[in-house]
């Protein structure tokens, strides 16, 4: 059996999980800020709570798989920073193998985390990227069964490409990459610039990432515009990745992921126009995300079974 | 011993190759245009003189490399097309097999052939971008030190992610694509597109990829400036590899890259400032190609030792 700990924002998240990525049982508790002995602590009821629900004893488990929303010390099993939860250089691995016993403990990439649960739930699946359209545009990538890290771990900066030379100002300094556009703050700002042309928006109306689903919905054609301007900005990071990587499997997760169909047809029809393939040749399958929010506990859970 | 075979559009080089990468003895032979059986042939021929000016028998041989500017099935050991030479479907391992007995025959891009080769002659790497800079952008990948060529066979056409939203037209259908900026054909319609403002430029000159360079040289700032913008264009692409991959080197080819320290310099720096990556990680070494026109030759006599 596997624990998986995924922290976010507002709780830690913990899970008993199989081998198959299947969760028994799981927890949440409220994430402290700005603490390290709270946090560890916390993180520990978690655990202890979830293997309470699921009668899992300490000799029962086989690796506790931790997933930050921030930069990790792999070697040395450290949390190295959260920015906005507070904590640096959190030993996690040292704290929970004094508690728990000697079972491996991993620490991981949260992006990374939640590739590897979707990952472990995808069918057929050897190269293998994930992407996750939120508040940015985070990713993973699995090749070769593997998740793929780079030399310094920090590979599967997907959203922290260029698309448009000299375009928006991005949160790593850059300007113009992908996450400005694809993401769902992306989303918003597209909505607001072309909000005077978008009659169903209301003068005070705050603008937020379903705006322009639910009035293309509802028949509005301007909306219909933006949300497929937007589309497009996100088909042409896909077909980047398709260049870059062409994996077997291609999966599109972050909530507005659940807009299913609408989203994920004009994807496909974009990728088969456009990416650069043979005809000879199969190109990859594009997916929406089944699983959503417990692929971060999942994942996190087997990068234990992914590392051997 | 292992033969290297690169196809280029006017000569077939067959290199022999020992393990760590060298080349023993190596020969060329014109390229046939349009006509399977004396392609054929002249492969035969190129291998056979190389093996006779090194004394190498048949014997000897490991296994044997093709490096296809097209297309290729590596299954079938068959060079699908190379659109500029004129064949297709050419059943290269049948008929080497037959000819010089049963040795693995391998295919593969000729632009994955490169990157192998600058990857066996590299120091302390396993994961490996190689970006060429010619009259498009080629590229390959080492991961985890394998080729990496993805679910069907076409990963790393690096210089077709899109740089430039609704930017130039590329061959690929696309607008907007890396290399149409960043390749040396970018850097000519570049320095077209300034010819007026740098004065050097005679009226009837003909531009090259080396124009700017040399005036800049020579001391003129607005070449300079038209040279630097390129290299920001290169840089931009390079950032993005980091970002994704944040391998442990990134190479530079291309005839181009000949210009050395002159574009090195400001692209390490540019990436220093841009890459996505924390100040407490390693960032990648990226470094300029020393092997040149013969690392195609080195990658296809490798493809089997890297196969296994």
């Amino acid at each position: 059996m596997y624990i998986g700990i995924d922290i976010g924002g507002m709780s830690i998240k913990a899970g008993i999980v199989n081998e198959n990525g299947d969760i028994l049982a799981k927890c949440a508790v409220p994430t402290p800020k700005n603490d390290n002995k709270v946090m560890l602590e916390a993180m520990l009821e978690a655990i202890e709570k979830a293997m309470a629900e699921a009668g899992v004893k300490k000799e029962d488990i086989e690796a506790i798989g931790i997933g930050n929303p921030g930069v990790v010390d792999r070697e040395k099993g450290v949390l190295v920073e959260a920015v906005n939860i507070g904590y640096t250089d959190l030993p996690v691995r040292e704290f929970l193998q004094k508690h728990i016993g000697p079972v491996p403990v991993m620490v991981e990439n949260d992006a990374n985390c939640a590739a590897l649960g979707e990952y472990y739930k995808a069918e057929n699946s050897k190269n293998f990227v994930f992407i996750t359209l939120g508040t940015g545009v985070g990713g993973g990538i699995i090749i070769n069964g593997k998740l793929f890290t780079g030399a310094n771990g920090a590979a599967g900066e997907l959203g922290h490409i260029v698309t448009h030379f000299e375009g928006r100002a991005c949160s790593c300094g850059r300007r113009g990459c992908w996450e400005t556009y694809a993401s769902v703050t992306g989303l918003i700002k597209t909505t607001e610039e072309h909000r005077h042309e978008i009659k169903g928006i209301a003068p005070n109306e705050e603008i937020s990432g379903r705006t322009v689903f639910d009035l293309a919905r509802k028949g509005d054609k301007d909306a219909e515009r933006v949300r497929d301007m937007w589309i497009e900005e996100v088909a042409i990071g896909i077909v980047d990745m398709v260049n870059i990587f062409q994996p077997d499997c291609i999966l599109i997760g972050g909530a507005i992921s659940k807009e299913g169909d609408t989203i994920l047809l004009p994807i496909i029809d974009y990728v088969n126009k456009n990416a650069f393939c043979s005809e000879r040749l199969t190109k990859p399958k594009i997916e929406i995300s089944k699983i959503g929010g417990d692929a971060g506990i999942i994942g996190a859970a087997l990068i234990y079974k992914n590392s051997l």
